[in-house]
């Protein structure tokens, strides 16, 4: 069996949640240093991904980098909260020049902190950015603000890598970077080596992209710097378990990963609202180690024979081959 | 002219929100009485619909009693709040029966509060009562807690209506009433006379409904106690500004109501997250006086004669001829 | 391991297609004799549906008869074609009364047929009874003329069953049938024993409903009298191979219809448009197969104590255990 | 009033339909003269868009001419049926090297005759490239025979202009040129000015973009060719009469259109499966006549403005304004 790849998380996943309806949260709050713990407690993480500011936690950075170091976790990135109530028309794309000046001064200063905590890069949701109603915006500005936003960024910055994670909707009805396509789009027209993307399985899969044709096109482009998985049921941005409804599809993605000599992290991106975190963690990497066994017993040669002649009913026969066994002898981590 | 219906809406449409992104709130939170100034402000509402318990206000009925008389409103609902913490995994169908208990308490008390308040119904809106993974529910099981515990309810208060809000999902992935035949077919097998549907336009639209049949089949089942409208992008409950998007089935649905003589409450369910509240509504109801005038202008024996024929052509002439002009002439309540 | 079941296919599963732009059909036509020849020629199937009347075939009975025993094949039911051109604007809801009559001889007939060859059930598919645009039609006349018409039918053959199959849309934009919950009202509503559902698996999904869910609903009013199997993308009726996709939820469907002891055949409706029908119907039970014996190995004591907490990671636990190595030791069909 | 755009329309809106259910189509053959004869009786068209070869005509060129001038109408662009049973499986991404080879043959010989007609353009729809299955193709390779090909067509004929038409799907599951961006991300790569982009605007509206925003990329980019406008349910491409459901996206997306000085025909690509094509071309062209007086009348300054703030509200009151006093005093064309 090959070796297995490196697995992390965003912080978030061991945290609790609010929508608008459990405005008192789906449990108590979990401060950072907790969520660290638990994000240690799993077992088979290596790697964390840190909202900043670190919110409701007055600690010290060096707090936060003890309570990695116990548990044995690196920060991989700083996910700047360009999307709380101050921005809710957005960062780089909001109405009002200061509130843009003010998420680009919240921006460097969360590359700062990737800088000293080590980090492989700074992630860039811009969740805000967007519109709900049509004739909200005019389209030619807004596009222009956002890649305008991102140079000024990202050109201050050239010894760190930054991701653009891409997302159709939520919280805006509609988001400027909804697809791989568009957002490679805009990467182009900026053209700097350090901005790539962190392809999210699910924001594709209800995106109505193929995932793994999405992580081929990014890779193409050099650009697949980073990916998370979860899963939903392809309407909304569910962030369910991996491996919870489509297995065939997160194979497949994994499968392109692999063919591509792709070296990253396996990283989850999950809100189990109301499951316990660190048990959520181990049954999502669980199922992902069956998918790494199966992605090293799948007879690549015969696929790859299939594919050239588009013949679906060969490469699932195959891909059953591999998937429906790849939990046979896999020691249950509980 | 025909003489114009009655208007209200949700209290919470004059709300703050959250979400699991903005955690801190899309503006500053707003107190229950200042919630009914605002409805008070809009100029055309005359119900509201109040969430109870009343969150975070802890004054007394009288004194919501007495800010709705200044702003010449009439509690026309409540909607207990079973969709809180507590009932993050149910309220009626929750899998622990001491939870379920404590639902029906709140649900009764709610009832209690109605009453005193005058109100028309007491509204059910079960959004965490349902599944989110495939295998996580007994379905036979979840759907008889449901009834059972609905039967127990709405016998115990014969005095006054119950409505059930169906939804297809949000927050659960799956909701237990996700339709109006589902509702129905519940509502039919408990054989009260007290308990129908509240039909939310924006619920119908994005479950795939046709809202305007979905309405003429709960007048024929006599269980059309209430509506709700708003409008979305067909795919997640948006809850935008009515008329924004969906013109022809908003007037649709409006028509069908009046073609079965239906004599109800016109009722706003919007979430204006990033919007004044005050003028949300205000242009909703401007919208829907254009609707009310396009209902009486709109030419109905020719427009029942092409429906006879299925004649989708000739009726969108007429439809447009009356949509298409309903603004004209209207003053601006502005 | 427990006893296979009886395993069956639409015979168009082994026709070709048509669409509105490969309008020349996806391969050369198939006669009638020729598309049972490769039913018998899967090697698993025992039963088919066959269309009415069978098109492009001027043979007799007897022929047709000859065929299916030469194939080790039985007719389960006959489907009859009330979605031609006659009846594009409908059958038993037609806005014509006399193209009602027409469909209504026209299952006459085929109900015949059906007795003679000693079928299960006679299935209805009304795919053309429906609407397309807003106000294309009125609600209330529509529904009313579906029960109406199939009070008639079903009434005059107490012999011999009928079942519905739901289906959101296509080819109408909206269909009467859509759901299995809309479907029942209409059922209970008319009153008689010998009319059931017969639920799509793929019609279900893109319809939003969880089909295991709408499998108990149906049985627990008697009413589920057949099924079919395939696969889709959740927005449309792909029509996909089964277990191509949605593996957990197809596990879930056929451990709902075990737990309730439904003792029926395992039907496939699958368009193969671009693969080889024989091929495609053998992945198809060589998947089936595979869950067959996930039913037998999962631990069902323990699944029933996660579903009483509604513990969704307990519960996926087990299931990934039985799905995941439910290929291994399964000899290849090929 | 401003001077009223040129209308045109595809010459299939003319014809009769097939689909997998009435294969024998919803009426009888429409022969390639009578369409071009049913365009003319339209009274408003001035071009039409013509697929080749053409099907079930086995006339000259000379009398196609005769027959579009005798109705006063022009062939604006050739469609190349590349879409058929032989290219089930693709045209420029087929596996097989002979069918993309005849594919091409049939693209170059399909340009000759668009040269011959004087057409602006020669449209490309790319619906049988893509997949059905996850796993069916590699997509490295799918994408850039895309290219590849694209390329050899395109550069061959300098002297006329070429037009992806983009899709999400259908009748493909996965069609390759899915979206405005990854087809922009397409013509890029290859470089030529003679390929650029038709919107479809259903396509558009229910591959998630909105098409106002895709047609401003496009125009960003220099390579808004054409555009097709029809309507659907947000779900499918079901190709209703533009204007029948949502009116305001409509409107919004001729709004950029003319703030862009974008000067190109307004042209139909509706599937009237069950309704007379002729009138259902006149009630599309009434209804864009009204979006063209609502773009006349609609306060530019006041939208802009609230549009540089994103309001809205603001912008709504000015659309509603503009768009529901359209039809006041526009005469009907029947």
């Amino acid at each position: 069996m090959s070796e297995l790849p490196v697995f992390g998380a965003g912080i978030w996943h061991f945290a609790t949640y609010k929508d608008r309806y459990a405005t008192d949260g789906y449990g108590p709050e979990v401060g950072l240093l907790e969520q660290i713990d638990r994000a240690g407690a799993v077992g088979d993480l290596s790697v964390v991904d840190l909202n900043y500011p670190f919110v409701g936690f007055d600690g010290t950075l060096a707090e936060v980098n003890a309570a990695l170091a116990r548990n044995g976790l690196r920060a991989i990135a700083i996910t700047p909260e360009i999307y709380t109530r101050t921005f809710m028309k957005g960062s780089f794309t909001n109405p009002d020049p200061r509130i843009r000046q003010q998420a680009l001064e919240l921006m460097h200063e969360a590359t700062a902190v990737a800088k000293q905590l080590g980090c492989d890069y700074v992630k860039l949701w811009t969740g805000q950015d967007g519109w709900d109603y049509p004739f909200q915006v005019n389209h030619h500005d807004l596009w222009n603000l956002a890649l305008d936003g991102l140079k000024e960024l990202v050109s201050a910055h050239p010894e760190i890598n930054f991701v653009i994670e891409y997302k159709p909707r939520e919280p805006r009805v509609k988001i400027i970077f909804p697809s791989a396509a568009r957002t490679l789009l805009g990467i182009e027209k900026i053209g700097l080596p350090n901005l790539g993307i962190l392809l999210d399985f699910g924001h594709s899969l209800y995106g109505l992209e193929s995932p793994a044709d999405a992580a081929q096109l990014a890779i193409d482009y050099g650009r697949l710097f980073a990916i998370d998985v979860n899963d939903n049921m392809r309407g909304w941005d569910d962030d369910m378990v991996v491996g919870s409804v489509h297995l065939v599809e997160t194979f497949e993605f994994f499968h392109t990963l692999r063919r591509n000599g792709w070296q990253g992290v396996w990283q989850l991106d999950q809100f189990p609202f109301r499951e316990d975190s660190v048990e959520a963690a181990r049954l999502a990497i669980r199922f992902l180690k069956a998918i790494h066994r199966a992605l090293d017993v799948i007879d690549d040669d015969a696929l790859a024979e299939a594919q050239s002649r588009h013949d679906a009913l060969a490469a699932h026969r195959l891909v059953q081959d591999a998937l429906l066994t790849s939990m046979a002898g896999l020691e249950s981590p509980r």
